[in-house]
């Protein structure tokens, strides 16, 4: 499984980009695929082809009304782990013995 | 106030990176600026020289013991915006006119 | 056309990472596809799914003898232009009147 | 020393954004750091501090007239190296047997 965070948005559009940013989570919630949204990205676990597949329906969609778009996405891509969404903050506050703000 | 997301580890110390991350997430939760810990980063909002000491702090720290170490940040920066640690995740989910997973 | 940058490493192989991109750019350059080689990381233009199928390429051949993987990437799409892995340096030099170290 | 590659742009302008690279790229120069521009941002290299300089130049002269600044930077910093903006693609090229496109 492989762990992924995206961001996306239009650069033609203005600073106002809530509205875009809204349209590709309704994208990620269709999936299915298990994601966290966070005020910078949006962090979703799965296969590799389901995490392409992913990003592509956002972009096809995206630029139906952008010119310009911008996609940063960053994978952390570990064999044989699952549940890496949730394992992941758990192990942190373990090392830390204590509890970070989530 | 900006808005931003890092991720930093060592590169030589193998796969298990959660006790580097945990020493991190100290160091950002001694700073006493606002942030959330995600899977794949930490949030963190504050004025941009504040957000570089907490960078620096971190780095620090980190080449104590570390011989390579990555460090990937992205910045949100906006004028006269405060709060938008909060703010952006309610934007979307207005305008989507529902709630996402966070 | 899209632009995208990406860097691919290992985790859990220390702090000497250019074996590894060494492979990643040999599978870049038999993709046909154009690209740049920079000191952190490789910028290919090409087709959507086909950058898609360079990135799975890389991550497939990587993870035969890694645990772990890292892999970032950003995109830069735009409707109906070709041969920015070229143009967007001209245009930045044009803008300033003058060249810049590339 | 550290590697820095950085891109930065304003949100709220279009999607014309190489008068505002031009800008930063200037500023750059003016630093005297040692730095490559590519199709996707800057690698710089430098000493830390003198790389956030570089990056708060950059940010001050945005502000000036864009309401909203994305800023994207990975660092790579190697403890006792310097002059990795020529000698990490000489490493991968060496590895590989080859030269690669630059």
């Amino acid at each position: 499984m492989t762990l992924m965070e995206f961001s996306i948005f239009p650069v033609d559009k203005g600073a106002s980009l809530s509205p875009y940013v809204a349209r590709a989570l309704s994208i990620v919630e269709k999936s299915g695929l298990d994601y966290r949204l966070n005020p910078m990205g949006t962090v979703v676990e799965g296969e590799w082809e389901d995490l392409l597949r992913l990003l592509t329906g956002c972009l096809r969609d995206m630029e139906k009304d952008s010119e310009r778009i911008s996609l940063y996405v960053k994978f952390d891509h570990r064999r044989g782990f699952s549940g890496s969404i949730n394992s992941k903050i758990k192990s942190v506050q373990e090392k830390a013995g204590r509890k970070f703000n989530i």
